[in-house]
């Protein structure tokens, strides 16, 4: 057995959210209960917030005592405050995942707040969670990580100190989020480098973009700089608003086929989740899907190289 | 200035051989100007194969004297035995390369003689060459190099002695191609190693396919392992027979925007190459052309990244 990377499967919250077209709940259940069978052991299945702004999350609340009874399954939802904090942990959920766009330009599009004003909504949400009697792991995505669509280009020591900062108010684990897709290996490892400098082993994950068809150069170079988990979605769903007709997040499947062909344990059969993929197409007939290791097939020789 | 890295572009030749429609002769030598305008300084224009087995090629020998006169461009043309070399020498190429398939099975398949067989006709191919009174650089690239749909995995070691016979026999430089896209990451420095270790510096360049959508983290791990030489197609044409529907060679735009923003040089002008796509999506209008960055655009950051 290799060394074993935590696969985050992000495509029920932020690939539904921008597909087009709509999925019904007993579909999500279905989809999201095929790619936990997979050995999938972390889900974002949904996020608390305004359903005006995002009609497509409006029944995570709903969604969310179904997918609990998941065994082994650890349920994540996207919260940006702290009425939607509460809302995920009366609601069940395991980790709350807070989004804080390093471009300040990009945080007021997003939340409505500078950066400074998010990281402290955040410190207000873990203050409120740590009071309750149910213990919630609260992971802060680290937005614009690697250059913003309004601001370009972003220094690692921002990032390193916006991460310092989210350190000090108690958020449990941090990722870098390639939001717009710009980032390359270079400024992969560079912004790891910077921000494991400031806050050490509390950064654990990446969350890129297949944008510019660099998604898992990227995931390579977060590797080599020892990130050991990585947010993903079926079927590459998911992208930005921003770059319209460009790819979404990095491929599940692909990403998956990669790292344990290197060795590296997901914990995952490959073709059970590729099979995962069939809910996903009948319900979005119109969202196309990606990913070359369904495309293609696996490989005659893949099966010796796994795991 | 950053380290320079040669992009050789096999579009006209490996792109264009199973493309869905034809490309006429006038619209190839616009396409292949366009790029050379752009910064690309070598490109594999054709070959000299059967008519008959590659219908699509038969005119190679009419372009060669156009492309001959475009100002720095080094012209590659394509061969698999004395008779096609000797058409390519005549023709003026500045380079004639040549495949040997490490896997036996795919050696017959594909040249229709052993992988020692085909060693040997390259050695006659240099034997003759050698004797010319123009200086002709002879390529070879190792072709499965990373599996076979037909054999399975290859060993390493079987690489390394395969480009080790070839080195004996004179060759200048010799590939890896994946050519039915299964490397990874793990396998391509396993073999970038192995094959350095028995040719040294005579290895200089990788041919990746993005069948599994792991084409830019396999070059990332050539790069690592020294590797500065690269093929790759505009709009990552091309692919394999055996995957039908899957991609084809990683895509030339996707390749230099990563090692451009990396701080590589290739000397490529990005927008124009970009424009390059024109001709081919006109000619080809059946042709998916892929490429993420021709799709969602440069990055507001990308100028100063580059070089």
């Amino acid at each position: 057995m290799g060394e074993a990377i935590r696969i985050c499967e992000v495509g029920p919250r932020d690939g539904l959210q921008i597909a087009r077209g709509e999925m019904d709940l007993d579909t999500r259940l279905q989809w999201i209960r095929m790619m936990a069978a997979a050995g999938v052991r972390e889900i974002e299945v949904g996020s608390f917030v305004s359903p005006r702004l995002v009609p497509q999350m409006a029944q995570t609340g709903l969604l969310l005592p179904q997918v609990l009874k998941i065994d082994g399954l650890t349920v994540c939802a996207l919260a940006c405050n702290l009425k939607g904090a509460i809302a995920a942990y009366e609601a069940g959920a395991h980790v709350i995942a807070i989004p804080v766009s390093v471009s300040d330009t990009h945080s007021r599009a997003n939340v409505n707040k500078s950066t400074q004003g998010q990281v402290e909504a955040v410190a207000a949400v873990v203050d409120w969670l740590r009071a309750q009697p149910r213990a919630v792991r609260v992971d802060v995505a680290l937005a614009t990580a690697f250059g913003c669509s309004l601001e370009g280009s972003v220094p690692v020591t921002r990032v390193a100190e916006v991460g310092r900062a989210l350190a000090q108010v108690g958020v449990d684990e941090l990722s870098l989020a390639d939001t717009v897709g710009y980032a390359h290996p270079g400024s992969v490892r560079a912004a790891v480098r910077a921000t494991q400098d400031a806050v050490g082993a509390r950064l654990t994950k990446l969350h890129l973009h297949d944008t510019m068809g660099l998604g898992l150069a990227n995931a390579l170079a977060g590797l080599d700089e020892g990130i050991r988990a990585f947010d993903a979605c079926l079927g590459g769903l998911g992208g930005c608003p921003f770059a319209p007709g460009a790819s979404g997040n990095i491929v599940t499947e692909d990403l998956v086929f990669m790292l344990q062909s290197m060795g590296y344990d997901c914990g995952i059969d490959l073709p059970a989740l590729i099979a995962a993929r069939a809910p996903l197409a009948a319900a979005l007939p119109e969202e196309p899907l990606r990913g070359g290791v369904a495309l293609a097939g696996l490989p005659r020789s893949h099966a010796p190289l796994a795991n």
